[in-house]
């Protein structure tokens, strides 16, 4: 298999270079904007934690090159002093098998972005607030305009994490089999297996009596409705 | 947001419980067998670095527990020194949106497991082979026997590492939305939009007279094909 996942990020490399072309940055608000998901890795003392969130994203935030926005609950008192180093968060699509007829170029099509940076927990309540709107509308757009404001309890018991989108990474991998010159002499199929997302009906608590919003049937559609 | 996703695993709480109950091992099998790829985190120096990685299981393997093999590329010479270090595997599956009355409540359906341990370079040929066999055959089960064996460039080009799946703990979370006692009387839809992955139909590359293998179209129906 050759899905190169183990390559350096800039991070790693002795340039520490900075995602500052317009065409690397584009991919990585797409697939930001595609994925649901975001893996945070923070160094809990001996060993790192990898912990899978909910994230919104601020192209135009305050920090340096846009603002990923990461969702945490409060109970996890252990996080804060992970907050005072950097952080990793990883956000992959995945967007195929690929089989080839050596199992050496066995792959995956997929996208991956990498952000390591200082994270910032937001406390200027404008912020947060705004914070958990994009978060909530990330996942389903339009969501937060349809929703009373949080109260301030609510807000006491989630913490916003921000993230500077500056120093970022991203790889891809898309295609059909990789195929050595010898390889054309093997017998055998080779070729890929797409993959993607669908949503199923949306299903409605018992309790209410609205119908499906506009805005969720839009969204189901979008990602495909099977 | 109530994800959860920011409470301690194991590792960050004083007793660092190991996960012995059966039902919870099938449960993290199930979802290993589900997952197609794996977060893994690793400490780089001042910061970790957390990459997407192709994943077999051994459940029966040598290590306590279990072993989970990640794949890697010789090419990423920084791997080596994290490795003398524990790392955290975190494979993670999205199963819905939820969507409550109040933005607080709204959360994702998931099932999501931490694996945290020593890892262990895989150098013995046999095993290597085997790990090998299990990455391609999680991806696409019954693909190794249909390959030509590994030649020892592709064997010397690749790293496979083993982590014992002992330490592991797993989060989930299922259901409809979660709802306060006032929100009853909060008007507004709430309910979930499930989300799950398909495939689409095979690729055949150019070069391939053969017809596309049984095991590839039972996949994809496995998957689900749109």
């Amino acid at each position: 298999m050759t899905m190169q996942q183990l390559s350096p990020t800039d991070r790693t490399t002795p340039t520490r270079g900075r995602n500052r072309q317009v065409d690397d940055r584009d991919r990585l608000l797409a697939l930001l904007s595609d994925a649901l998901v975001a893996h945070l890795g923070v160094s809990a003392g001996a060993h790192p934690v990898v912990l899978p969130t909910a994230f919104g994203v601020d192209a135009s935030g305050p920090d340096e090159g846009g603002t990923l926005y990461l969702h945490g609950s409060v109970a996890a008192g252990w996080l804060a002093p992970a907050l005072e180093r950097d952080v990793c968060v990883t956000v992959t699509e995945l967007d195929g098998l690929v089989l080839a007829r050596t199992g050496f170029h066995h792959s995956m099509n997929y996208r991956s972005a990498v952000v390591i940076g200082r994270p910032r927990v937001v406390a200027e309540p404008v912020e947060r607030r705004r914070a958990l709107d994009l978060i909530v509308d990330h996942m389903m757009p339009g969501r937060s305009a349809m929703l009373r404001p949080p109260t301030r309890k609510e807000l006491a018991a989630t913490v916003v994490i921000a993230l500077p989108l500056a120093e970022a990474s991203m790889k891809q991998r898309t295609g059909g089999a990789s195929l050595e010159p010898g390889d054309l002499e093997l017998a055998g199929w080779a070729g890929q297996l797409p993959l993607r997302r669908v949503a199923t009906a949306p299903v409605t608590e018992d309790y209410v009596s609205e119908p499906v919003p506009e805005i969720v049937l839009r969204r189901a559609e979008e990602f495909g409705l099977v």
